[in-house]
């Protein structure tokens, strides 16, 4: 494997280029017995319990930036849609879609980071994919990852059994992974720094499951930031939600990227926060377990369910008015993960 | 969901757009309990047997192509992946990245023929993900997917159970597909018609499984053909393959848009076939069972394991001499599938 090579479309094309890469690269950082099977699929484990499935296409745009990488962004993203699901996140899957003359030593770069967060998240790579695109048909490259997870025995995290004085988390602070993109992508003069919260938030989830029996739905709010999963929520639903600007936790240099742009931080993009619906009997018991682990250390109780009105969100704002938040309209950055 | 309409970079915010894209066009197609839990991962049943994984990018141009479609493509090449390891193919995942621009209604074809496919396969497409990239910076739309399947009790296919004796079959007529697309994309002046094989193989490997206790291995010969194939089952093992040019079942039509552009069929990608090894034996039953399906009447036995020379492939050719055939190496025509 030459290092100061390129991809070529020889690499996708399943012979010996595509048999070299996956040996050489894949096989070498993912490094485990179900991939080194080298089959077109893995066999695995048997599961104990219900199995859990997600997928996600990453087409993050730059590839690197302050906090993360599409490699890291692709694996802790799969495990959060598994772990905020309740599951115990186990095994991935990689397909890669990359674009002719892509330099391998960046590839190399976002492989060995994949392979970090997956042994941070304590899952394992054990099939993949990898196809070429002609110069223009792609930007750089685009990872899709899949991921299965078992969930807990008699484990039922669903929005029907959320009701009226039920109380509303998030476990830190809210848009630094959208905020960092943007600072990366434009150039702001901006003397403070900002980095992305990516990261896998399955310890959390972990300790949630096994500790709060109200635990009623948990989501991370990654595209449409806080304000679309809170829409998601009562969609539909038989109950709304409001929730309280001075208690929502922004970051000043958030703040200062969201003015000129005319954003609102509730409609950034997290990729290291979680949401959690609870009983309010727990609602403390929730917040001490978020804060003694270091990425819930700024968790807050941000506001509650509410009988009226319903399918809603009201932000109970700074001067005292209730407004409607509605889900994310139209566009805000594309390609932010 | 207006059908004269184009994709947004809106349709992949995850705010609105994302929303109505999902229940009105994803969850209304492929439409299943697990995927109308709308949640970012499904929650599926507990399984009984092992668990197998598996996951295609799929880039294939052109979208529409005779004998199938990337959505057609992509669900079969899935489903196939967990069959030929001797699974019962599931639930699969769909991600999406779509340039903007990209027409709606044909969209809706693409999802329609993966709901048809899925069907087809006994499967359920049970959760997904779309993201949008701007023009330019993908060539229309490209889909991964990943698969979840079950191991029979006790079933075993590895290579280790191979030994010189053992007989290797093909399911039939070899090099549909990679034709079928080369004659897309060029303008052959040829009056034959051919279509990709593209199909399903889960129930050929299903009664195999069931009727076969001396069933080595068995795999789909995609990209890089028949020879790749065979060259992975012999790569760092102690046996040889030794196959018969005679035997192997290639159309007039292949022959004759291999020939101009100095291809050979056993390098072109099959979509709806299964390459088969297996005890001496049974080789007779595994021709019988494969005949008696639609997919498999132009089955035959195609050569056999030797002992000499090991971790290669021998083609035994029509004028009587035995020449290597390595893998595929370099590129022939890109994005095939």
């Amino acid at each position: 494997m030459q290092r100061d090579a390129t991809i070529q479309k020889a690499h996708g094309s399943g012979g010996h280029y595509t048999h070299d890469l996956i040996r050489n690269l894949f096989g070498r950082y993912f490094d485990n017995a179900p991939l080194k099977q080298y089959g077109d699929s893995a066999v695995l484990d048997k599961l104990q319990g219900r199995l859990v499935f997600t997928t996600d296409s990453h087409v993050v745009k730059p590839l690197f930036f302050p906090g993360g990488d599409i490699g890291k962004l692709a694996v802790t993203g799969t495990v959060n849609d598994l772990a905020v699901a309740g599951a115990k996140p186990l095994w991935l899957s990689c397909g890669m879609i990359i674009e002719e003359g892509f330099s391998i030593a960046t590839l190399e770069q976002i492989v060995k980071s994949m392979r970090q967060a997956a042994d941070s998240a304590g899952v394992y790579i054990v099939t993949g994919d990898t196809k070429v695109v002609g110069h223009g048909e792609a930007d750089g490259i685009y990872i899709s990852t899949a991921g299965v997870g078992e969930l807990p025995e008699g484990l039922d995290l669903t929005p029907e059994k959320i009701a009226p004085g039920d109380c509303v988390l998030v476990s830190g602070f809210i848009g630094d992974h959208e905020a960092a993109i943007i600072k990366a992508r434009h150039s702001f003069k901006m003397e403070m720094e900002i980095e992305s919260d990516c990261a896998a938030v399955h310890e959390l989830t972990a300790r949630l499951v096994s500790n709060i029996p109200s635990l009623r739905i948990m989501r991370d709010p990654t595209r449409g930031g806080l304000a679309t999963t809170l829409n998601e929520f009562v969609f539909e639903r038989p109950f709304g939600i409001r929730i309280f600007e001075d208690r929502i936790p922004v970051r000043d240099v958030v703040k200062g990227i969201c003015e000129p742009l005319g954003y609102e931080p509730w409609y950034l993009a997290n990729e290291g926060k979680i949401v959690v619906i609870t009983g309010r009997d727990e609602a403390q018991k929730v917040l001490d377990i978020l804060q003694e682990h270091p990425l819930g250390r700024d968790a807050v109780l941000i506001g509650e369910v509410v009988a009226e009105p319903r399918g809603r969100v009201l932000l109970h704002t700074l001067i005292g008015t209730d407004r409607i938040l509605d889900m994310l309209s139209g566009t805000m950055l594309p390609r932010i993960c």
